[in-house]
């Protein structure tokens, strides 16, 4: 009768949140994000989760996924999972609109998807769910309460207390007091800014600095945001409208955030107010805010292609305010520098978040948040989620500020699992917990042999040299050297000459054979040729010998 | 009689600090530094700057090397420059000793290098430089004094003003305000923190919560620095005595500067203060304070071999402080939190710079600090270096705060050039300023080219079709694919099966001749491959065909 509870994502990094709550009967997923890669991982695309612990279950348990909300972390590997296991999927009709636009590039058939709202329930097979609303950066967002044979479960998902949203969403603590006087045995709580010490400001504080920037910039107002940000474009549809200017929406995935927003009836864009790209030169000046995708840097977006002069329509000029809406996230200053340099070189005013205009506020609780969250909660014990282990930690750690015993806090990590048994939890084994890398263009996974490959070719080049041998094993003609990515001081060819008249030298002292070992020839071409270039060099290139016998 | 001022490096970036004053008779090279790379630079070591500029100059000017201080973004290139022309080259004892060690790598000879002072004057043709003792986070900085035909420069260098250095160096302000009586025609200013208002903390800050940590910590402290960072150095050296800790040097940098401060007379070691690593483990835990290098999360680092159990003598273990006495550099943010979770999760105690722990400031002077130069300084004109673009505009900002006119403060890039006559300013063209990349371990350039073909193949690997035809153009045998670094959706050998027999039936469709042209089979067999890999599986690899004739 005991819950088994599977940490496979969100634990100990940040993004692919994957999490299983397993009984006898049934498994239910909460959120299945996918991840962006380091540097280091070459020619990859996104990182999914391994799929495989829930291919062992079988076909027999009960499946469910259950979604927080729709950002990519929480929702972008679905279609990877619904791809090889149809599932009802449960979420709000904003999380399930954007969901359904993204399944559409993979052609999936025969979705299952649930609309719930906060305050409704559903079950799988002996496990059930109450949704409740949040509130946090995106429409629509929920955290889950669990009922489970071995005990309940409060899943956070990404979070903040804000208590003047706004877009109107609103924290339902009332429900959270409630569930608490029920008994609430393990809560799983987001730790991504347990760091920080206060309340996270509300959402509404950014509307302020915005709607002074709108009105004070002498000419075209650009805002860069997340475009999973709805809740700020509504706001600045608001603020847009008061000033007394029109909007026009930039960058792909923006617009279809917004559209998602529109079909589902969560965003009303009045008449006459949202100006196409192609029209927007046409607009005086002062009457026009450019909302563009592009905070983190990336090369290919709306910020970006302004920023290089690779936009059709726009062009950043002297008197541009431009306005970085977001925060950096950590590794990504460099590119985000770059675009906000330029911007100031083509005489853009530049903002991003600062004391006179913050402009930025976090979607996730800050300390005093979470501390108010565990009284109305009261859980038995809690086990930190969502975050590097430092951040793990500090929640960790805010939980026994709150009064838990440090036996009931656990501090897990990414493939470790626990057991709710009557309400207590107790250790599992460990389970594998690797992450699939996928290459987008072609969605073909990227293995860890493909990836130390291209790592080598990347760092130092490739060598191919082709020998062709006699039967005796002599060389039939002077072997032939081809290479890519090969650095060298001095002269390529020269290098090329010499490495083949060692090979040459090499071949001669063999000692003809009546049947020539193409193996040997081909091992003797690999040393003769990494030598060459080790020890004249100081190269180590990646060696392909090709022999042939004629 | 006029001067030109050339910027190879160091505006509108950070690093490859590179600047050259021009006249009749003479070139002076202010600092020559290197850039670490990107991480689109595949298997880059370093980025140096081209010397063709000098190159161009031919042998008939008078050339020196005139360096500021010994951080590798001001001095890391100069081995690469000697290399290709030897010259003079003036620094403080610390500065050239610190040179002299990574000369050694090199196998350099014949160094001309010639010790001088703050307050002592040089000179090369009728160029005459007066070095002037300033204060920054290294030994023994200086700014220069640059007195020329067509008027005078003040260079600063990379400065703070720090009234009370705890190493004892001293901002040498009376001279500045007397230079700036005789008249400064141009100041070139560092910009790093000119975004920063008010004043940068003075060194000396980051004493106190040092010797409260060393003094609170129950057994190890850990403190990661700049390994450059001697007068942190010295000053833990005095704090450590004081709480009854003997000091462990760990990584091979630190040691460097350590020793060249040693042999230079500006450090002291007292006796049996500093411990060997491997006699560590045997010190009261209580007695040890341990300086490694690390700061930026450097794989083979120190810090990193602690945190991942790659050392020989020392282990991280619960009770461990740790204290990262550092800026993260932007970009280097995910491996240094890499390293301070791992570091965490061995249970050692981490302190990064807070409020409760400022165990850091920075080198740089801040908004305040640059307006007191100038109001010692007064110069005509200014040029802002040392800086992304956003902080020259910024520092551009600041001297306009000074008073200076709009056209008196010249916001340069790199590549541009400017000639000082009279004592004016006038613009000149713009020459090439390209960058040298190296790898390391050959110092071999790495060209565009080579560097296309390293990111072709760590996107999307290689094929290496190999093709044998006859005389007549039709196939000997089957063809051969070998690969790297490809990914296919299922099974790779069926791939490469199917995609050989494509060729085999594009070869079939040759109409057989007397004479085989090998390009144009080559050119048959690319395509093939390509059309195949492209068509069936969304993958575009490097395909290098190999045919041959038998």
């Amino acid at each position: 009768m005991s819950t088994k509870l599977i940490f496979l994502g969100g634990l100990g990094e940040f993004g692919l949140n994957f999490h299983l709550v397993e009984t006898d009967e049934a498994c239910l997923i909460v959120d299945c994000g996918f991840q962006f890669p380091e540097a280091e991982h070459l020619g990859i695309d996104v990182l999914i989760p391994d799929f495989s612990y829930l291919e062992s279950l079988g076909k027999k348990k009960k499946l469910a996924l259950a979604l927080t909300h729709a950002h990519e972390d929480h929702v972008g590997a679905v279609p990877f999972l619904l791809q090889r296991r149809p599932m009802p999927v449960y979420g709000t009709s904003y999380t399930l609109g954007f969901l359904r636009e993204r399944c559409k590039e993979f052609e999936l058939g025969g979705l299952d998807f649930r609309v719930i709202k906060g305050g409704e329930r559903f079950s799988a097979g002996d496990i059930e769910v109450e949704a409740i609303g949040i509130t946090h950066s995106i429409l629509e967002p929920l955290a889950f309460f669990i009922r489970t044979p071995g005990g309940t479960i409060y899943h956070s998902g990404d979070f903040k207390i804000d208590p003047s949203a706004p877009d109107g969403s609103h924290f339902d603590l009332e429900r959270v007091r409630a569930l608490g006087g029920e008994g609430c045995d393990v809560a799983l709580i987001d730790s991504t800014n347990a760091e920080k010490s206060g309340h996270t400001p509300s959402e509404s504080t950014v509307g302020a600095p915005l709607n002074e920037i709108l009105h004070s910039a002498p000419g075209r107002v650009f805002v860069t945001l997340f475009s999973s940000h709805v809740p700020r474009v509504k706001m600045l549809l608001g603020l847009a409208k008061k000033q007394g200017r029109r909007v026009c929406f930039v960058g792909r995935s923006l617009k279809r955030c917004v559209n998602v927003a529109v079909e589902q009836g969560l965003l009303h864009l009045p008449e006459g107010m949202v100006v196409e790209e192609a029209d927007a030169p046409g607009i005086p000046e002062k009457q026009l805010l450019i909302i563009v995708t592009g905070t983190q840097g990336e090369p290919r977006s709306a910020l970006s292609k302004l920023a290089f002069g690779r936009m059709k329509y726009l062009e950043i000029k002297r008197g541009d305010w431009v306005v970085h809406s977001a925060r950096t996230i950590p590794g990504n200053e460099k590119p985000v520098g770059r675009i906000l340099n330029q911007l100031l070189r083509l005489g853009a005013e530049v903002i991003t978040p600062n004391r006179e205009y913050p402009v930025h506020v976090s979607g996730h609780a800050s300390r005093e948040e979470i501390l108010q969250l565990l009284a109305l909660l009261r859980p038995r014990q809690v086990i930190p989620i969502h975050g590097e282990y430092r951040m793990l930690l500090a929640n960790a750690r805010i939980a026994k500020d709150a009064g838990l015993a440090e036996k009931d806090v656990w501090l897990l990590e990414n493939g470790m699992t626990a057991f709710l048994d009557r309400g207590h939890l107790l250790s599992g084994d460990p389970v594998e917990c690797r992450r699939i890398h996928i290459d987008a263009e072609s969605s073909a996974p990227v293995d860890d042999l493909i990836q130390a490959d291209r790592a080598s070719l990347a760092k130092d080049g490739l060598v191919v040299p082709v020998v062709i041998v006699r039967g005796n094993g002599r060389l039939d003609r002077p072997p032939t050297l081809l290479t890519r990515g090969l650095a060298v001081q001095g002269d390529l060819d020269d290098a090329l000459d010499d490495c083949t008249r060692e090979l040459e030298r090499d071949f001669k002292a063999v000692r003809p054979s009546e049947a020539v070992d193409i193996d040997a020839a081909r091992a003797r071409v690999k040393k003769s040729v990494r030598h060459y270039f080790k020890s004249r060099h100081q190269q180590f290139p990646m060696i392909m010998p090709i022999v042939f016998e004629v």
